[in-house]
């Protein structure tokens, strides 16, 4: 049993309020194994990178149990490169510059080791190559998310639709729900995605938390209220890597294990935006992650309320 | 021991993307009114309205627990009208008209039988009132608790930091605490309020729910997710009267009440916008109110996360 991960494997250059980097390690892949494999550590990479990756990456996530056979190498092409300026608030952004490289003709193939897939994650990528990941499998994964962004509705939307047919649950934040289905209430967004295939929606909303959606129940995840957010990009594939990495370690995707995952992903995303790029994910311990799922606990647990009058 | 509730009584005009009402009973003391007589009822209101306010609204009230000694009613005047629209978004809202009326003369006389009171609300109102309302306390009530508006930080700045000083408890929006603390950071936010002199906070979110801050704990309470928002105003007041209610019913406010009464205010304030004006509150039974609560209980409780690995 394996947890496949499909995404990008990339460098961003980054402008926040905090400050500014030129070229670090991102790519939605690349945030989602850092997630996952803080709680679950067999886990399998279908990306692609060009020659300039570093190798040190792929030995650093190797340690935590991810594999890369399924990650193409192309020794003449750049890898994706993808340049953005946040505003103030944090929760929006200018996109600067969007390099696809080696993106621009990715056609992954799906190792053979790959197929003893349980838990597939296709994470922020051009719909049609998530479809393409999907349908190398010769069994269906018990689960399949994905994730998505608003750029792939303004450009491949049909293709978009048709991918959101073939899996089970779909990560968007509250801007993208809304774009998706022209609804503003996020309930009545909710019931028109899962009209158009994924039986679970999970809406993200920045330092607003999350919300999961099935049939007729919901959950309501809070976000840890932080002091500062010094970068919030990579948040959301974070968000997404721990909230598959603990359905692979449950080896359980009822709707109460689906609620604390929402709490795992909702962890990881706390420690992503406290350094640029990945970096903080790099250091945590399981000491740091056990004592933010208590601050979660402690966040939002209240006692039964007084019967009323 | 009573709850004294100080705020308007007045008539409102709307418009909302669901429809338009002329001329509907508003007011920050009418909705904290009806609010917090769901959970408590030993009520005075201190308030002030023109000859055109119905009895019957009175009425209502008092058979509820609230009382009136403390109102005035001026017959030569009218009531303080206010008239808005609201966006498509229904959290911003453009003011149309505001008739001062009875409330450009409004200078507050506390009876004597106002004196046994234990838990203060103060309403959405001119700062100068509020302060001249604690300082006809004898004794101090045990707590004190205040609600504003951006309006204020505008023209009487000022006079609002000295009321600040005054209370123990603010309750606030969002853009109200960044407002007011020149910070987006709610945490920072929150910071920065409490060292102006309330010991507690609470950030009211909207449709994402609210925030209570005291010392180093946080507490996170969700809003209800709703199909439909018909009608926004007057649910920040019936939040507060909601929350201070349910402290009075409990007459204890350790922090882990305090934290209920986010929860029963948040449950109000749900029912409050399924309604135009405090319609809606008018209807809600016992029963009505449990079934909430435990919606509220199911929405955001989680089992413990597995350990990680």
């Amino acid at each position: 049993m394996s947890l496949v991960i499909t995404g990008t494997m990339a460098f961003d250059a980054l402008e926040t309020p905090f400050g500014k980097v030129d070229r670090i390690i991102g790519g939605s892949a690349t945030y989602a194994a850092w997630a996952a494999s803080a709680v679950y550590n067999n886990i399998k990479q279908v990306s692609i990178v060009g020659y300039d990756f570093p190798q040190e990456e792929f030995d650093l996530l190797a340690k935590r149990g991810v594999s890369f056979e399924g990650v193409e190498v192309k020794k003449d092409e750049k890898s994706f490169f993808w340049s953005g300026r946040y505003h103030a608030d944090m929760n929006t952004r200018d996109t600067l510059v969007t390099d696809l490289n080696v993106l621009a003709s990715f056609d992954p193939q799906l190792p053979e080791s790959y197929q003893d897939c349980s838990y597939l994650m296709l994470g922020n990528l051009v719909p049609a190559v998530q479809q393409s990941v999907i349908s190398q499998f010769k069994n269906r994964p018990k689960l399949i998310i994905m994730d998505t962004m608003n750029f792939w509705m303004e450009v491949a939307m049909d293709a978009l639709k048709e991918t959101m047919k073939m899996v089970d649950l779909i990560v968007l934040n509250d801007a993208e729900a809304r774009q998706l289905t022209e609804e503003y209430s996020l309930v009545k967004a909710a019931q028109k995605i899962r009209a158009m295939g994924p039986k679970y929606v999970v809406i993200k909303k920045g330092e607003h938390g999350a919300l999961l959606f099935h049939e007729d129940k919901v959950f309501s995840a809070p976000a840890l209220p932080l002091e500062d957010v010094y970068d919030p990009t990579g948040a959301g594939d974070t968000f997404a890597g721990g909230f598959i990495g603990h359905i692979a370690r449950a080896d359980d995707f009822s709707f109460e294990t689906m609620k604390t995952a929402v709490i795992m992903g909702s962890v990881m995303a706390s420690f992503c935006v406290e350094k640029f790029g990945p970096e903080r994910m790099k250091e945590i311990t399981t000491e740091d992650i056990q004592g933010r799922l208590k601050q979660f606990k402690a966040l939002c647990t209240f006692n039964d309320v007084l019967e009323v009058v």
